[in-house]
């Protein structure tokens, strides 16, 4: 509680004081906050990766199960988040943290998040939200705009409509998904003379009704693990997840894709959506959108654009031909806390015609009337942050010009980056840059020699233990502090498909610099040295492979 | 963007300033974001409900649908948003918006905020959270603590436990919900020889194998529209959400549900879960959880609690016996951002058995890889924002005895309501406050004396009437602007099932005083003096029924 007391004390008059609008720049809390600004500014300038404490150290901090029986002054709770929470959380927005999907954020976006969480709107309807509503539709119209291009008529028709609904905005990317496909999967059974819909009824009557066998979801074999839960929660079960080949560059094989779906056919089982990927998640690589949109019409079903992280090309100009096709889509992913850089919880999804929503449609007396303007007639979540504000104040702040720069310097600093690396004698690229995303890994030039070299168990035995190496280095460039890059495991063509373990970088903040970049192999290159037990052992092999042995 | 200049202009440079940590007190940042406080200050102080104006004006605002081509600076972009966002938006923190289940939020939130958005972590993974997973799987263990109160060895093994969740961190209550039914469900049809478990298969598959027709939820006609968007999502079909009849206090019927349920299990048809409600949307009343928990019991089915709102009502000692049966629940729903006075978007499920939640796990190679922490395995959603710090900050700094103090009040509040309408000659309480809700109407002496006298065509032409009026007065009331109640639509026994329109109100908030109570009152009779047209046709039926025309 915020009190001058020595001791916090529980009655009545002092929580009322917590409700209520703190007095002038001298009270407590403003003088918390301002100190509170200082600390977080401090730890975000010290570009430094989160402190290295053994998660079992951290977790004594947080093991009490018992709610506590006596308040805390704000000013003490605060020193303690400082100590034990801020000290040990992940620096993500350090430029040398290029490891997921995380950046640093435009710091416009502290002083505005305030109004969110100030104003406390619920989304779920307009009697909480009245201005929010319209702002979050327009925020959708943009986006749609961005996507489908279609004509003025086209959103002042729509847009503000009370009975449709261009898309979602959602907590991110997999509820979005979850969406399209909710969606998919209800306009692919309609009622139909007795039978009154899969919503209302369900999939085993719905698969009866049509006489079908089964479900399915077609994806290729790098889609996000987002889709599998999609599928389970659906009631479609994982395994009607049908994957589907790729070829060398991570996009799916038509020709396979086309086979897949004749066989589903053939065995009466209904294919609901097909999904195309715009950035896989692993090695950033963009489905032919196209040429599965003309394969989904041919079909006769939804095309699904899982754009979560690409999607946020579409601001450039320059590189957004690299997605042509996704317009073609009937519903598209995109998450705004990932290229768009929004704080965490801005996903969305987008439906090209604004009548495809109208199967998921729910009503309820004291809220959601209908032919009310309420959001929450068409989502999947019911209340909801006025989330949608920092993403319209950024579409402002920056425009789209800026996003534009902000897209274009990430391809080109994942093109510089893939050449640097290309350039070492120990180092190998293994996915190309198609976005801002690559994989790479580890191999000094002799080993690399003799893995080409080597056949059957040797092959393998060595592959594992490079796989091993490309840990070591991962976990201790972790443990270091000075730097963060993931890793994945993939099964590159060149090697045979042999499980092969790789760094994964993704070089959207805009802060990272050339230099930190090569410092980033420096630093791996450093840590092999220090894994002379794994090192003497990939020599061995290589010895006997060499060797003939 | 931020800048001296005179125009916004679109170059890297600037663009890169926007990402960096602003200078010191005298930043123009700083000083926007003063400003800023000082203008939300004013309008959190104002205890004025939002600024009446038509939606489809504010709409004007709101119409462009092609992203801005040329960048706004963060100066002129705040004014604009003070303008046209906070201005029109609804004062869900005001004393006297007593509609809805808002509040006002402690204020100290604002600042510790800043640590959430600033650290911008995603709780998926350890990788991009750290402490935060921990803090997380704290919260979720304190709740359960306060649910089930398990014993310390209990929390010592499982609270942290890699390969266990105690329940889940959600967006919302109603994903919330679906999670717990989606893990129900999954439960409900483990793999069993040659089938592989409804998660992989789906439920066609599932229901064959066990040679069911057919999947149910029970639920009282009181639950919430939720659960039938989450039989929907599921693919068992909104018709498949059973309504259990309820009694004269909105509370589940205990022999309707014993039929329901063996009526479904004559016809072969699954019970994947029966859910208690512990707080109705719409009156606030909670099922006897005890009885629920014995029959499902009984029938070997899933016994879900939606205590979404009513949850809190464990912090109080005194009052927390009104959801005694509660720890006998498999799975209970809380909302923070409801009584627990979180911002919104900090909803919670929690299961009793820490194994539950193994049906839904889910993996990937390049995260959430077996044996991490990673919360995102069990989860419906994927990327999520460190939000449970704040509920973290507030269980410390209110305290248990703190939200116990903030609960009884609300319940004290609640009573000194319902007496206060009921001493009324012109209002009628139509529900009894359990909690902290309940609804009424407005209904002068005579034209209730005429309703009871009244039969036939007559009774319902002048209940439509007096509906009429309740829609009036909420409506006006609402377009004043001084106060606002919700509306909705209940069938009173004690007005034979007639469709009853009543006012509704939630006295979460702690700073609505008696006073303002009193004026609501008030001011509703006026406006009900402002409609003459009305209260002309209303005082003619009466008229009619009292000479028995």
């Amino acid at each position: 509680m915020v009190s001058q007391d020595k001791t916090a004390q529980v009655n009545f008059e002092s929580l009322l004081r917590i409700f209520t609008v703190p007095e002038g720049p001298e009270s407590t809390l403003t003088q918390i906050e301002e100190s509170l600004s200082g600390n977080l500014n401090q730890f975000l300038k010290e570009h430094i990766v989160a402190e290295e404490k053994p998660l079992r150290e951290i977790e004594k901090d947080f093991r009490q199960s018992i709610l506590p029986e006596t308040p805390t002054f704000v000013s003490d709770h605060t020193q303690h988040l400082l100590d034990t929470l801020v000290s040990h959380s992940v620096h993500t927005s350090s430029p040398s943290f290029i490891g997921h999907m995380t950046s640093a954020l435009p710091y416009y976006l502290m002083p505005l998040s305030k109004i969110m969480i100030a104003l406390n709107q619920n989304l779920v309807k307009i009697e909480t939200s009245k201005a929010f509503t319209p702002l979050e539709r327009q925020v959708l119209g943009m986006l749609h705009n961005l996507i489908y291009a279609q004509d003025d008529a086209f959103y002042s028709r729509w847009m503000h409509s009370a009975q449709h609904s261009l898309g979602a905005f959602c907590s991110g990317g997999t509820i979005a998904n979850i969406t399209a496909l909710w969606v998919a999967r209800n306009n692919a059974f309609p009622a139909d003379g007795e039978f009154r819909g899969i919503e209302q009824q369900g999939i085993f009557k719905a698969l009866k009704h049509y006489d079908y066998e089964g479900v399915a979801i077609v994806v290729s074999e790098r889609g996000h693990y987002s889709l599998k839960k999609a599928a389970d929660v659906l009631g479609i079960g994982r395994e009607s997840l049908v994957p589907v080949k790729t070829d060398d560059h991570n996009k799916v094989c038509l020709a396979d894709l086309e086979a897949k779906l004749g066989e589903l056919e053939e065995n009466k089982i209904k294919t609901i959506a097909v999904v195309g990927i715009a950035g896989t998640t692993e090695t950033g690589n963009i489905d032919p959108l196209a040429e599965i949109a003309a394969i989904c019409q041919k079909h006769q079903c939804h095309f699904h654009v899982d754009a979560a992280w690409g999607g946020a090309t579409l601001m450039s100009n320059k590189h957004r031909d690299l997605l042509a096709g996704i317009e073609l889509a009937d519903s598209v992913t995109i998450d705004a806390h990932k290229q768009l850089y929004i704080p965490m919880g801005a996903g969305m999804v987008l439906f090209k015609d604004p009548h495809s929503m109208a199967s998921i449609e729910h009503h309820a007396a004291y809220i959601l009337r209908k032919g009310s303007k309420d959001l929450g007639s068409h989502a999947l979540e019911g209340s909801r942050s006025g989330m949608a504000m920092l993403l319209y104040s950024s579409m402002h702040i920056i425009s789209r010009p800026g996003y534009e720069l902000l897209i274009n310097a990430s391809l080109d600093k994942a093109r510089y980056f893939a050449d640097l690396i290309s350039q070492q004698s120990d180092f190998e690229l293994v996915t190309e840059p198609e976005l801002c995303l690559l994989t790479y890994r580890y191999i000094p030039p002799h080993v690399k020699a003799a893995l080409h070299k080597a056949t059957g168990k040797k092959k393998h035995k060595l592959n594992e233990l490079i796989n091993g190496l490309t840990q070591f280095i991962q976990k201790h460039q972790r443990e270091n502090g000075l730097s963060f890059v993931s890793r994945t495991t993939l099964t590159p063509k060149k090697w045979d498909k042999m499980t092969t373990i790789v760094f994964r970088v993704v070089l959207a903040n805009p802060l990272t610099t050339k230099e930190i970049l090569h410092n980033i192999l420096n630093e791996q290159r450093e840590i092999a040295k220090a894994a002379p037990s794994l090192t003497k052992q990939i020599n061995t092999i290589v010895d006997a492979i060499e060797s003939g042995l």
